[in-house]
């Protein structure tokens, strides 16, 4: 079993496109490497935040490349590599792998709901595993796929050696703690929002990759390093500070919403690619608002 | 506005493949060529029951090509191209007509399912319309998809030239009745399952896309013509019959319940994409007691 | 087992209070007089449109003793009894009876949801069945008690003889098909919302049990009449129009709006009880303009 | 605005009755006195493991009555007084206060899912605290009434001087995050789960209504003493091992459960009433089993 350790935060990169929504894989790199002045456990390219599903086999490979070239000595590159059918899962995989990734985050099929019970997804687990050269991270993201995977279920993931840990993004806590309460040592559980990185924590969870790491780095830091340090009430000072601006770019405005952030943030936020349609004018300023509310620590372009 | 008739039944083929999951374009042919011996309006290559989300762009391409080669003189192809993407549906749906099919069937992206609202998502499906060379129909399918597009969308999607109906799978016949009631003349609703085939007629649907006339062709025919002719006695007695059945090969156990039940009768059902499992042979057992137990009209292989 | 006949239309009526949320027996005397001049099968007072949940047992009793004073020879009176406890729902079923109700509507116990599995609602209608006097229906309403009964479980239920139909509000018409495919004949089925009167009728339930026919009987009445006589051309034409207004009364608004369409009306719609609010003002001007716009046939004061 | 300090741990007791489902008073003063030995903030009488929805008006005000008399000095109670209708939320809501309740749990009403929006149900506890003599505290149990309370809602909520917290159920810790870094000062959240005890402290719950209080009264009480301490790893990993029970006393098997359990540990679980029906004997077993697997401090009959 791997030694791959996953304390701490990393940001689930959005993916960047011009006005024509084609990829940029150089406002990637940017953006990596602003963010890498922040001491982040990594980075994960293509996860929900990244339009992976939007994306043809060929971008998903050049978007990991642009981002295992850009990532600083020591941070950890996480890839999202999950399709709808085990092949083509174990294809991007091997893919990503082959281009630079430490591990992969892989998010369930979903299509067939009706038939994504244990013994399946189970053994689309084990396969990929089986396959892969490097480790795998089971991705729970019930909000997306209409699909949420049970304590068994992971549970019996996690027997297979080379998984080793799971993205939890329904912020269900109970099953957080129902899975480290029964699965090996070492099995690393991460929080999927800024929104419950703190409970998460006390629940066991080892860190998070979060939508907010993106434009609150420091923020999202400062939580882990102080729950780490036992200081638990500005641990919770700070994690209710940042619920309303995180809730504001990931459930209620999404993707748009983020790229709009960093924009104004002086990262590079962009484009999105259709159906998703740019933040209307009159939520960007709503969002504007939300982020100068509160005293949040904010991506700063001139800092550290 | 084109004036393609869709009155009738289509069934939506399950793309074959063979023990190492790959695809079998002959075995398209087989089966087209087998059922299109019943009076069916056309066939519907890549819809739901046809694995599209596990196959490749070029598998896609190569299935809707075996399609229409197969396809008998004066039969309908509609091809199934939606995509998460707007810039891959459109890509897809051009593949599509190029090849010959005769309209598509594009199914809404929902993964970002926070953001796929009626803006969002009429503009998709007017981006598409505008792009595709042969009429589009609006897919919803909300056992899948985990989005339920609502009559208002439907209401607005309908007002674009090259938009020309409607498949509803999710068996919603007030949606069918909001919809019908509020568009122009020649839009064409489709009910999409068996087990509300005689309803959504009732409520003015012109006919069906349903994974039951793969397997009992005669029989959605029959239950059609009798609620054409005004047999509605005989409509109901057969519409109640197949629903045990029908229900077995779609929301019970789905596209390997569909395919054995394909083997079963001669046709080629064959092997399914994982993380899909064949069915267990306990519930294969069931399944053909159930085929048994009713007097259904199935798919023979010697007849007409 | 009883020979109660079903076929037709029956308005669930709402319950009448003053400003002060008291109760208003005459007033539902009122609203049962000037809907009797229509020709319908009957009254169902207690239902999910008669705020039942909101009254004490003695308010219940009342309530069905004014309906059974006002009710018109001929004419059937269901009453709604179900109760979150078999106990309840026994001594307020025995109660209605009592007062002269023809037969009990039983809407299933919900709060414990995780624990109203096939087993407890059978055994629960069962028992409810066996002490009452008068006959039984099942009423499914997923939508305000968050459990759907399966049609597993109502096939189970009709084998008992004092249990004579369902009224399914859910529009599943697949559950209503596979309902009567496999009870006993005499089973009656009604639909429980006038949006899906027409398909419900075609896949064979005997009427409707519908708000819409507090506020537009005869046009309840004529889908009927035109499905009965097979013209389903007209019939298709009437459900069509219906359904927005339907719609409103019922999914979108709810009580206080059908209070305020029977208000405008010159029927007695009156107060509703809180947590329920008053149709917003700006709400009740959408709902009549709502009413102006289709060619619906309303409540006419002086008719007939 | 009150001072009541709700820290710590409550059992929500069940509600005692004997083979006939008649009320058992005395064995509801029988538990608390057992339990009573515990160093517990009090009990909730009424709650959703009360069977509160099945009790008569007079029962509910009989077993509060019980619940007051054997109340150890010092301990709160805290009744479940929330009922479909305002008004008899007020009615109940005062006759508890009358009894002795030091403070009243008000779930929201639920039956007209469509209507329980904002407005309606920040007016339904504003005119239940206005009415009531004692303070009131919030209830959110999705699971049970499918709905589901907003942020938004409690925030509003909480403004007035009489709602003096929230019992949260449904597990979300990002709810609580985002409500207690809005509201006034001194606003007390519960965790209404044993399964997310440890993140709701974490978050800032100030204690929780745990149904396994009843069983392993001592086990609470220790995850929540070493959260105050700072004994982070010993909290966790009491935590992690009451899961599983916890969730078979709750959401996976309820109430039946819960007082199968008791009756094993040498209290008064006893009879439930119908539709509810007493635990299965082989998923008696499991739970046996269960109960024995894990290191869990259960209550003792001859401790302390």
């Amino acid at each position: 079993m791997t030694s791959l350790n996953l304390r701490g935060i990393f940001p689930p990169l959005p993916t960047s496109f011009d006005r024509d929504e084609n990829l940029l894989p150089e406002k990637i790199r940017f953006n990596i490497e602003r963010l890498g002045r922040y001491d982040l456990a990594g980075f994960l390219i293509l996860g929900s935040n990244g339009e992976q599903v939007m994306l043809s086999e060929t971008e998903k490979i050049k978007a990991i490349a642009a981002a295992r070239e850009a990532l600083p000595e020591g941070r950890i590159l996480l890839a999202g590599t999950g399709c709808q059918s085990t092949r083509e899962t174990i294809s991007l995989t091997r893919a990503a792998a082959a281009e630079g990734a430490h591990a992969v985050l892989v998010i369930n099929p979903s299509y067939y709901k009706g038939n994504m019970n244990h013994d399946e997804l189970v053994k689309h687990y084990f396969d990929v595993a089986e396959a892969s050269p490097v480790p795998v991270l089971v991705y729970n993201m019930p909000a997306n796929t209409g699909v949420d995977m049970t304590p068994r279920m992971i549970i019996a993931m996690a027997e297979h050696p080379n998984i080793i840990g799971l993205k939890e993004s329904g912020g269900n806590v109970v099953k957080m703690g129902e899975v480290l309460g029964a699965v090996k040592t070492g099995f690393q559980v991460l929080a999927g929002g800024a929104g419950f990185l703190l409970p998460a924590l006390a629940t066991g969870a080892v860190g998070g990759i979060l939508a907010s790491a993106n434009i609150a780095p420091g923020h999202c830091i400062e939580i882990f390093r102080a729950f780490a340090e036992g200081d638990m009430i500005h641990a919770k000072e700070m994690q209710h500070r940042i619920i309303p601006v995180n809730s504001a770019v990931t459930a209620r405005w999404g993707v748009p919403a983020l790229k709009a952030a960093m924009d104004h943030l002086g990262l590079y936020g962009g484009h999105v690619r259709r159906p998703l349609l740019p933040l209307r004018e009159d939520l960007r300023k709503q969002l504007l608002e939300l982020m100068d509310d509160r005293d949040l620590v904010f991506y700063k372009q001139n800092n550290q």
